[in-house]
């Protein structure tokens, strides 16, 4: 088993401006933006039983702040719509802006805010593939964020959570940060990232979102699909359903891979909860195979099964990607999975792209953009 | 009562694209953008009882996709936290940007998008104000949007409700629109419009809105707070709390007003719920007598009992609205109620920073703000 040191504490360091400020050259040029703005895509209407009464019989006192029993008197009669599961966008497209525009799926827990900002107020993806001259394509995907209207019931239950996240996101081992770890880890930083996390408000349904986002694809046209962590599996299932328009993938740590039948490999064990691979036709999987696709991991990620949970968790996630990477390439496709320590990029958390060297994780992926052909 | 022409339904306005082109003159010029990103501002740590264990015994199946069974594991040790209440802020500062910003609180069952964009896809007051020079802070309010962490359980319900919100939101007596009303009334605008709708994470709770609006503007300095219907009485609130650093207040329909103790008008009634004015200490209310105050209500709204919900509820709101200036302005406030049928601007809906002629109004703003020499 891996061992590894684990000695940096949230209290003992207070230096990450200073980190910061050598891992990051800042561009302080402004921001020139052709146009900005939101919408929704995708999504149903949902409709109650009944005859909508614009004049119900309201019996209740007429004098008190009693709004809400008059919004109950007046949905009794139904016959009223719901237009829920829908996918939020926040785009932005800079002057002179590429032909390709990127579109960025968060994953799980998370918000569009993921791409935005970085928990120390540097700039996010958003900012920095802006100044690339992409335009930008932000989701807040169904059931999350500014798209909660959902078309099914939920419970949102207060539960502390901080710390399974905080290891499943692969700071380290709480209370300690991974020794290399190349996130912010001043106290007021950690706690902006806890506050990013915002809950579902309707279950998590991966063929309502993959049908949000093939409806932004229909709209956009031609795009580049970002997806991260959880929002892996909506990728996959998005350039399946628009091959056509979804001209590459970029996965960050997915969460799970689609294999085709017949070829499917068993699952993965680990003390933490294993993974059991996807399944998909080989007629779907084939589509996949046409779609330059890159994968990135981070740091900190065992070889061999180990007792930290983030090291174990995509120990396991990232074997699994190296042999979808292997059946599709031996198909025909075109998949590169960067484990980024392997190419010299050390200290990665599950979020490269707020991490502090997350200028240089853009760049890598501007390049091979650029290798593809996708910069024009 | 009030009788009012209401002869324009979904089906047969297909001329708003016309109507926006008259009302609006879009400005096409790139907005420059010294600096944008988001961060969140006030909240509260919860804890769990117990010992967080990052190694805890799971005896579960190792392989399978187990993954809600592992994070339950993990969570019934206890002794984790959770971030939640905040609000969370998306931010852009234009280049020569005015020394005051404009500070944008959502209403009810809404979020920030509210100010971002149009249901037709027009600038909304969020790049307007950016092409006036103000600095803009959009807030989505805690337990709302990206803000979903609570700190208390929610159950969330997908009750089809959009024909009150119409109603409610006076866009009409649904399916009819109102027939001078200033909102782009094609199905796709009208769908895009009830999409922007999005639920509450936890209960509504004033005090924790405003504390956390309190918590923004100690961080960004003095600012303009710009408020939405049900974000009227947060204002309120926040301006208590914040007397020195809240410059200014402009109210987009507020719900209620804080009267001082002793001087409470008595609740004024309507069939479609009544209200009761909200109540505050002298010495609060004294506080809002040294900040200049602008209201804002729109068209269609009835000066006596009328049997449309919309034209019924406002009725009530700004007839409140009016005897409370007038007792801020006795006790040597600066409030103005503007109605804006009176100076001439027509057929606005509840959401007047939407409508067609949104453009309009915040020119009026605008002009207001030159005024009192908040614009330098």
């Amino acid at each position: 088993m891996k061992k590894r040191a684990i000695s940096t504490t949230l209290a003992l360091v207070t230096l990450s401006s200073c980190v910061m400020a050598s891992s990051n050259q800042a561009n302080n040029a402004p921001l020139i933006i052709q146009q900005q703005g939101s919408f929704t895509v995708g999504g149903i209407v949902k409709t109650s039983a009944g005859n909508y009464n614009p004049r119900p019989e309201i019996t209740i006192a007429k004098t008190d702040n009693n709004f809400i029993d008059v919004y109950q008197a007046n949905i009794n009669n139904g016959g009223q719509t719901l237009h829920g599961d829908h996918a939020t966008i926040a785009y932005q497209i800079p002057v002179n802006s590429k032909a390709l525009p990127l579109v960025f799926l968060h994953g799980a827990g998370q918000s569009m805010r993921s791409w935005q900002t970085t928990p120390d107020g540097r700039e996010g993806w958003n900012n920095l593939f802006l100044r690339k001259n992409y335009s930008v394509y932000l989701v807040d995907q169904p059931r999350r964020g500014w798209s909660g209207r959902s078309t099914v019931d939920n419970a949102i239950s207060a539960t502390p959570d901080d710390q399974f996240w905080f290891a499943q996101f692969r700071m380290g081992e709480y209370p300690h940060f991974f020794k290399n770890v190349a996130f912010p880890t001043d106290k007021a930083s950690v706690a902006q990232f806890f506050r990013q996390m915002t809950p579902n408000t309707g279950a998590f349904d991966e063929e309502v979102i993959s049908a949000s986002l093939d409806a932004l694809f229909e709209r956009i046209g031609h795009g580049i699909l970002v997806t991260h962590s959880q929002g892996g599996s909506v990728g996959w299932l998005t350039g399946i359903k628009s091959p056509d328009k979804v001209t590459a993938i970029v996965a960050i740590e997915p969460g799970n891979f689609p294999f085709p039948q017949g070829e499917v490999p068993k699952p993965i064990e680990s003390s933490f909860g294993g993974i059991a691979p996807n399944k998909v036709s080989k007629t779907d999987f084939d589509k996949l195979t046409n779609i330059p696709i890159i994968i990135y991991f981070g740091d900190n990620i065992s070889d061999t099964p180990s007792h930290i949970q983030g090291e174990d968790q995509w120990r396991i996630r990232l074997a699994l990607a190296r042999q979808w990477a292997d059946i599709v390439n031996k198909h025909g496709g075109d998949v590169q999975v960067i484990h980024l320590p392997t190419v010299g990029i050390k200290g990665n958390t599950h979020f490269m792209m707020q991490d502090l060297n997350n200028m240089e994780i853009a760049d890598h992926l501007s390049n091979w953009l650029k290798e593809k052909g996708l910069d024009k």
